[in-house]
C-alpha cells in the first residue's frame, strides 16, 4: 500500500456523518476534515480525530485533499456546490434529482475541466447502484422490461424537500413499494405498471406554529419530480411523535430485469438492497467511488464522470491480479 | 449508428447457438459467421443467414470480423483456443475453471499483446455478472461477507467435466443450493459455511455399454476443482430417462454481500437470477461484452481483460448522454 488516500467531507449532515464512518472502514484511506457552513466551533464531529473547518478554508486545503465528498442536499445545496468544488478538488457526490442529471452533469464537467480534476456525479444507491443494475439488465437482456421498486423506507432527498416547504418544522417520508407489483414481475409477467401502481408516498409531518395545514399539503403533493406522479399522503404529527417512532432511516427497494433470449426462455434478474440505515449505504458507495476517482485523476481521466464510466476494478483497494484470483 | 459490429462465433453447441440467436436481439450487430472444428457441411445454424465455416477459414477471416466469441469449453477447448484466437482476432470467452484463471489470463494476455487485440476472458454469469457483484459488494461493504450460491440448476461446466470421464456416454450435472443457509444470511447471520454446507451436487449418467459403474462414479465425485470438495451424488440412468428429464438447463442463484456500516447499521446486498436457460442467459452476457471488447479495441486498449477492467457504459449500444438521462 502506498500512501493513504485523503478523504475530505463537505457538508455534514447524516450522509457526512455516514461519511466520516466509512473512511475508517477503509485502511487505505485517511480523513482530511470536514468542512461545513456553520461556525465550525458548533460542530461536533462523531469521530475524535476528525478536524472541522469553515467553508472558507476550502481553497487553501486544495493540496491537501485527495477527493472532497459533497454530502450536500440535491435541492438547494448541490446545483452550486458540485460546479464550485470541481473546480478545486476532484470529487464526489450524490445529486440524486433524476431529471435534472443532464444540467448538472454539464455544469460540473465544465467545471472539472477548466481545473483539470475529476468529478463523479450522482452515486449512492438510486441514482448509483440501482443505476449500474439497470444498465447491465438491460444490456444483457435487450429483449425486457425494467422496473425499479423503491422502500419500504425513508428517502432522505424526499424528506428533505418536505422539510424545505414553508411550514414545515420537520418532516419524514416513506416510500412503500406494491408488492402484487412485484410477485407480477417474478412471476414472468410482462405487465406494464404506471408510477402510481408501482408505489405510494408517505409524509409525516410537523407543522411550525401558525402554519396552514393544507397550504402545506398542497405544496407537498404538488411538488414537482418528487410527489406530483404519486399518489402521496400527508400526515400531521407532533414533534414528540417524529422523535419517538421516526428516528431510523431504513430504505430498500429492488431493480429487477425481466427478458427472453432465444425463443422464448425467460431470464429474471434481480437485484435488491435491504438497508437498516439509508445515509450510511449510501455513504459507503460514495467512499468506494472516492478511491476509483482518485485513481482515474491520477490517470488523467479529468472531467465528469458516473458510475457508467468507472471500471469495477478501480472501486476495489485490492490489486487487479488478487481481484481475478479471488472474486472473478 | 455507425457500421454494425461484427460478430464471429467459434464452436458451436448450446452456447454458440444462444450466441447467434443474442446477435439477432442487437441491432447494432451483425453475425459474421460460425466456425467449427468439425466438417462445416454437417453443421446446420439454427437461423437461415449464418453462414458455417471450418477452423481453417479462421485465419483469412481475421480482417471480416470485430469480435470472435469463443464457445467451446473450459476444460479442453479454451486452454488451447483462448491464446490461439486472441492472436487473430479481438475476442469474448467465458472460462469458468476459477482455480486456472490467473494462468489463462497470463496466456490470452500475452497473445493479444503481441497482436494488438483485445480479449476479455471469463464472462457470462459465474464467472461473469456474479463476479462483479461480489467486487461491488466487498468494495461498498469493506466489513463483511460474500456468499454465493448457485442452482437448483444444470451446470454445463460441470455437466461437460463429467461427459469426458471415460466410460460416461451421456451426463447431466445439477447443483442445489441449501435454503436454509441463504436464509441465514438473509437474517443477517454472520455464520460461516464451508462448501459443503452450501450446496450438493447431483450426477444423472447414462453409461457407455460396458462400463464399469464404480470406477465412473470414483472418476467423478474425486474430480479437482469440479467435484473434490462437494458432496456429490451419481445415478446412472438410461438415455430414454436423460432424454425424457433432463433436456431443459435451467440455472440460477444469489450472491450476497451482508455487511456493516456506522456501529450497527446491517446492510444487505442481494443479487439474484433465475433462469429458464443457462448457456441462452451466458451468451447475452458475451454478445453484450463483445460490444465493449469492440470499442476497447478501438481505443487502443490491447491485451487481456475481464469484467472487471470494463466500465458498463461501454457495454450499452446508447450514448451516454441517452444512458445518464434515462437510466441514471
Amino acid at each position: 500500500m502506498s500512501e493513504k488516500i485523503r478523504i475530505a467531507i463537505a457538508g455534514y449532515g447524516n450522509l457526512g456523518r455516514g461519511v466520516e464512518a466509512s473512511i475508517r472502514q477503509n485502511p487505505d484511506m485517511a480523513p482530511a476534515g470536514v468542512f461545513t457552513r456553520r461556525d465550525p466551533a458548533t460542530v461536533t464531529p462523531a469521530e475524535p480525530g476528525t478536524e472541522v473547518f469553515g467553508w472558507s478554508a476550502l481553497a487553501e486545503h486544495a493540496d491537501r485533499v485527495d477527493v472532497m465528498i459533497l454530502c450536500g442536499g440535491s435541492k438547494e445545496d448541490l446545483p452550486q456546490q458540485g460546479p464550485e468544488l470541481a473546480a478545486l478538488f476532484n470529487t464526489v457526490d450524490s445529486f440524486d434529482t433524476h431529471a435534472r442529471i443532464p444540467e448538472y452533469f454539464a455544469s460540473v464537467d465544465e467545471a472539472a475541466r477548466s481545473a483539470a480534476k475529476t468529478a463523479l456525479i450522482s452515486t449512492g444507491w438510486d441514482p448509483g447502484v440501482f443505476s449500474l443494475n439497470r444498465l447491465y439488465g438491460e444490456a444483457i437482456l435487450p429483449e425486457g422490461e425494467t422496473h425499479t421498486f423503491w422502500g419500504r423506507g425513508v428517502s432522505q432527498g424526499h424528506s428533505d424537500a418536505v422539510r424545505r416547504v414553508e411550514g414545515v418544522a420537520n418532516a419524514v417520508q416513506y416510500t412503500l413499494p406494491a408488492e402484487s407489483a412485484i410477485e407480477q414481475v417474478r412471476d414472468g409477467s410482462r405487465a406494464e405498471f404506471t408510477t402510481r401502481e408501482k408505489h405510494t408516498r408517505e409524509c409525516f409531518v410537523v407543522l411550525e406554529a401558525g402554519a396552514d395545514p393544507d397550504q402545506v399539503r398542497d405544496a407537498i403533493v404538488t411538488m414537482p419530480h418528487y410527489f406530483d406522479e404519486y399518489d402521496t399522503s400527508v400526515t400531521f404529527i407532533s414533534e414528540d411523535d417524529m422523535a419517538r417512532d421516526h428516528t431510523t432511516m431504513p430504505h430498500g427497494g429492488f431493480v429487477m430485469r425481466s427478458g427472453l433470449t432465444g425463443r422464448d426462455q425467460r431470464q429474471l434478474i434481480e437485484y435488491g438492497l435491504k438497508l437498516d440505515d439509508n445515509p450510511g449505504f449510501t455513504a459507503s458507495v460514495l467512499v468506494a467511488y472516492a478511491r476509483a476517482v482518485h485513481r482515474l485523476a491520477r490517470a488523467g481521466e479529468h472531467g465528469a464522470k458516473t458510475v457508467f464510466d468507472v471500471a469495477p476494478g478501480l472501486l476495489s483497494p485490492r490489486s487487479p491480479e488478487e481481484l481475478r484470483a479471488d472474486l472473478l
